[in-house]
């Protein structure tokens, strides 16, 4: 089964190469980037997306500074990355790992003796924050796959696969762990209006890996849930409040369709994705630009008079979790907050 | 307030006059129409939509037929024309009000003593149809209208407009009536994947009534209606069979998410639009072919190895249903078929 990285970090060119995610299925764009401006606007733009993928971003992003920064003395080297990774950050304000990503290597060189310490410690750092993801990514996907029967339709939004993290995927890494298990598991992608990571990703790297999988709207998953097609849910997730999960928009409304049908929903996420000390109140949901409701491809669809809501995220209340599966194992309800606090799996 | 009809029969230019709706929002086309053929393709493209209109299409189509048609006699123009009839019929098997209204035309002609009388009758006929639907549109919206207060935030899906009847609209002809009635009423209009009519025709006619509406993806509804935004849901309907109501793929997500957090679902629907001898298990789902989710505007998203599942319509069951709003006023759950099939009100 193929799920080869979505981003790698060259040291030798001072680059990181990466999928332009907005380009897919019809072209496989590599971007070759050599700033941290160029990763935030590739970041902006959504041509890197996915939480654990974002936390491998910010990793590289934070390296890459410290490969490109010219000052010779730690101090003001260490001001300059720090300011590059301060504005990686603020990036996209409710995924987490985005700033989990910067923070561990900014962590592991704040206290380096000299600069080329301080950049061999990012570099270190960074590619351990990379291959630690696809660690958990696997373990994720070994616990998951036990949920599953040995034939199972599973439905998915958005795309938490290969190309959402380092390799293999959360949700998708579920999925490619029980197949790889020999269970017989089929795919149901719902295309995740509005930017149609479903229909474009996860479309496309499950069927790049032979592994069978069906688009539908988003609205349709209702009526494939009534007539018994859906085994379960599984989603990924951008950040796990003591709450509430905080995930692409559609996945709230997934989760109270699957109630009603008496479906388990599980979301599958590292735990570098929590942050349950804060409240779901707490969470800015970022809102994104018009255009991406309004015009599709080259065309506008919505009157020029008329207002839309185009919120990234939504937050799905943990009551309507079956289960969170993490590296650690799988987190069961209820989930008391000091269980989701150590990461511990019953 | 305009709402000008979208559909009208010329009879001395023998011609059907229709806006073409896939070409709303940025092109106001209208389609002159001279054979039933052409009618047949403008219903399979969905130029003509909403199953109010399509009865409006059934009867001009086959008023049209009738003054189209060269038998010099009786025996043969009818037969001509109940072809054409049932060719018209059968071209979109989910929507009952295409069936009726050329079955009332039909009726009407039946025992025509000769041509002349035949065509005459036809076209009485069919303009009785229209102005029973613009009636019934008017009446749906004044018994709806006292259902929402003051101020309301109503929810729909897909296009109840004036748009898909002869004018005024059902779920929309509800907001319309209560704006007239000195109500303050606003509307989320859902986008309605895959041909997007709510992004496209219930903004476009509502921002051209001044009506205040913003536009969100399928996917946002769970969210503003935890948020406590949305007051109502209104919706329209294709078929009211005597235990469920078929509408546009995505309506019985909102019947599931409104239930979830207490809010009241309604359909108006006029009763040319029930069929409640007859349950949801024997209606045939239209499925509509792969391009329609595959490709928006000129640019494919979906990787051609991958299949999709493309259903019109979905059934929701009565228990999910608050109200259906009728010309002969609201009936209220208990939904017991005796009422539904007088359509009694309470």
């Amino acid at each position: 089964m193929n799920s080869t990285s979505p981003i790698s970090l060259d040291k030798k060119t001072r680059c990181i190469h990466y999928i332009d995610q907005t380009a897919l299925p019809n072209e496989e764009r590599i971007v070759e980037c050599r700033s941290v401006q160029r990763l935030v606007k590739g970041i902006q733009r959504l041509e890197i997306r996915g939480a654990p993928a974002l936390g491998v971003a910010g990793a590289f992003g934070v390296a890459l500074a410290a490969l490109q920064c010219r000052k010779k003395t730690i101090g003001p080297f260490l001001e300059v990355v720090s300011r590059d990774a301060e504005l990686l950050r603020s990036t996209r304000p409710t995924a987490v790992n985005l700033g989990w990503g910067t923070c561990r290597v900014l962590d592991a060189i704040k206290d380096a003796p000299d600069v080329p310490a301080a950049r061999e410690r990012a570099l270190i750092e960074a590619e351990k924050v990379f291959f630690e993801d696809t660690a958990c990514c696997h373990a994720i996907g070994d616990h998951g796959a036990r949920l599953l029967t040995d034939t199972s339709t599973v439905l998915t939004h958005c795309n938490a696969g290969a190309l959402a993290c380092s390799s293999w995927g959360t949700a998708l890494g579920v999925i490619r762990s029980a197949i790889k298990a020999g269970k017989h598991v089929s795919v149901i992608a719902c295309e995740t209006r509005p930017l149609l990571q479903g229909a474009r990703l996860t479309a496309w790297e499950l069927s790049r890996d032979d592994i069978p999988v069906k688009v539908i709207a988003d609205s349709m998953a209702a009526s494939l849930m009534c007539s018994g097609s859906i085994d379960a849910v599984i989603v990924g997730a951008d950040r796990i409040t003591g709450d509430a999960v905080f995930n692409k928009i559609g996945t709230y409304m997934h989760a109270i369709l699957a109630r009603y049908h008496g479906i388990p929903f599980y979301v599958a996420a590292p735990l570098s994705t929590f942050d349950v000390n804060r409240k779901a109140c707490e969470v800015v949901v970022e809102e994104r630009g018009r255009d991406e409701i309004t015009t599709i491809g080259n065309r506008t669809y919505v009157p020029h008079a008329v207002p839309v809501w185009n919120p990234a995220f939504d937050a799905t209340p943990l009551e309507l979790v079956s289960g969170i599966i993490t590296e650690n194992g799988i987190i069961r309800p209820p989930f008391a907050l000091t269980d989701l606090i150590r990461g511990r799996t019953k």
